[in-house]
């Protein structure tokens, strides 16, 4: 699969959650770099750092999912020459869910390979509440 | 504070974590870029976009706390010319903690402007558990 060539990091993003809402393994790590800095870290989970720590991540994520769709909101893009990075609300749609899930936030990095743009990081959260933090809580 | 010049994405880093140690709420509000493109995530946190959120956020964060100090480690850099992203654990030390605090897990992100290196983005969040994501879970 490294023959893939991601033109954007729009390309590249669009690619990751098509390969997410598939849960499609291989060409979920198509889109990251062909190299050990990648680094994913799954809403309150620990921070995984290169490319076999984040391909099991992904497996065990895939394996008993199926039936989701993203929608992404709230979009904000930084783009230098090789390096952008990209922040979403990850709104997901899962079948049968009683109602809207709260979404996902995701901040979504890609550098400029010689394959094209690929995914270095993906650092997703998820908020417990819509408020600030509480008043002398500390970070 | 905009007279405040960071040469490097270290240097802001630097200041970052010192007025956060020091809770000072200027020192830190000068690490940040002076425009709304900022986002702050905190740990469980929502995303908030821009300075006046992002303000607010460290002052309510800041009333109250009193001697921390950070350790930082297991750090990745992804240098670009104008962009710059930062990886780090942030090891909290409180004063009469009882025990060792867990990692926070840190994506900073800082932009060459015209005032020197500035900090645009800090998505924090905290770990569960030092697992893998259980198997089959959602993202």
């Amino acid at each position: 699969m490294s023959s893939v060539q991601f033109p954007t990091p729009h390309a590249a993003e669009d690619a990751f959650y098509r390969a997410f809402a598939a849960t499609d393994l291989e060409a979920m790590m198509a889109v990251w770099a062909d190299d050990d800095t990648v680094t994913c870290v799954h809403p309150d989970g620990p921070r995984l750092d290169g490319r076999s720590a984040v391909r099991r991540s992904w497996q065990m994520i895939f394996e008993g999912a199926t039936g989701v769709r993203f929608v992404l909101a709230d979009t904000r893009y930084m783009h230098d020459a090789e390096l952008a990075v990209h922040l979403v609300h990850e709104h997901i749609q899962v079948q049968r869910a009683a109602g809207p899930q709260p979404a996902v936030i995701a901040t979504n990095v890609y550098r400029l390979t010689k394959h094209g743009w690929r995914m270095v990081l993906h650092h997703a959260s998820s908020a417990d509440a819509p408020q600030q933090p509480a008043q002398g809580s500390l970070h």
